[in-house]
């Protein structure tokens, strides 16, 4: 997968403190939690475009994640607190792309860069086009 | 709760490989990974008395975790191999519960036990008195 | 375990969104997850005392889990907001007891109760008795 | 990333029960929770070889992961059997790549495929190259 060089906008910023239960036996993050922390920062970014994913999926629409890719650049450790962005990068007639950032509290160091592609369906699982009202929602700025 | 003094039977024995990601900075098995472990054994205990717990639920019946205990003696490591015991300790009207040992690979030291303590409702979530074909089931011998 | 009728003080309140992966398939917050949302409020907990758990593992006091207990009383869902309050209940000579409570953001309804029992160890996993400054820390007034 | 036309060999396949706790409320198996999957195939893979990655830990050779990726073509679901396989795909110097499949109990449908390309670092984090014994070790046949 492919990083966008400007990251895009409408975006959300998600704080998370690194707790026990996500580090391993080498000290640091496991890096299965970075998908678990992407998908915070997502939901965040979702709430924060004024309806929650729960409510997405109420209305009918699904968002099954088809593809994560992650790039750990420099390890995260027990109580480090990180800053998590989120925004979309790319519209398909029936899927979407994230992409996310993982910074330091000052924000000036990267420390991993992910993204996740998901499929839009529908209750029974089929693929559906991307409805307008959640195109108009997710591009709404905060 | 308490732990009885012999263990019931029937009962189930998982062999689980320690991985890294259920490991944290201590370097040891973290505390709740037990209680995914002990659902482990509770599947295979299940399965083995001859319906897996997803017919069970198919058949309406859902036992969802009312109570869940761990005594913690001594630690596992990435890539131990650990024997965990299951079996069922008690049977009330509307709920039952299963018990757990974890043992080193020769069985003759006890690293952590537990218990669980299931309600037995329905599909809508009500309590409902456990059937006699599911006591019959987990009465099984393998 | 037993839970006390009130809850010590001083405490500590840990806001936490149950996220996706989080849940299980019955649509509910899945129940070893709390044990790993009870390491977070007890992070918060040590933290409001004024020195992070990492701090006093630097200084060389280690609080493994010995025992955890949770009731489970009301499920939580994905995209909830929990309120989480921590405190301690006990000191022993080499051990300390958390318990928790979990509430709707309301707090007037009880979701969740658990408690967790801590072996105070050194470096090298060997109990040592509870030291003063670790006493007179987490007794502290935020 | 990209995935090789045929699957490298030497190869591991590891046999995985998917639990309770590794699904979600979409009733199936949590994206993150491949990449947990991943690592006890390629944990599996590397003891296959003759000895355990705890022991080329204390050799002094960690191989924390750089990059992760999965494509997930089709969801599993609680109780599922499935097949993981594990193989390396590029040797660098200083580097190396593992590749994933997934398949059902048949191995003849394609579940999800992944990646994870691993830095080779001594005890202090600094990158080393690959040592020789290393190299051997892991493309030994089982």
């Amino acid at each position: 997968m492919d990083f966008p060089k400007v990251f895009p906008l409408p975006d959300a910023w998600l704080l998370h403190r690194v707790s026990y239960g996500e580090t391993d036996a080498m000290g640091v993050l496991y890096y299965a939690e970075y998908l678990h922390i992407f998908e915070r920062a997502r939901g965040l970014f979702i709430r924060q475009r004024g309806m929650g994913y729960a409510k997405v999926e109420a209305r009918g629409i699904l968002l099954p994640v088809r593809e994560a890719w992650c790039r750990y650049r420099s390890p995260s450790r027990y109580d480090d607190e990180i800053h998590v962005r989120c925004g979309i990068v790319e519209w398909n007639r029936a899927s979407l792309r994230f992409v996310y950032e993982i910074k330091n509290p000052d924000r000036d160091r990267l420390l991993a860069q992910g993204g996740t592609e998901h499929a839009c369906v529908n209750r029974q699982g089929r693929p559906v086009g991307v409805p307008d009202w959640l195109k108009e929602l997710f591009g709404r700025q905060a």
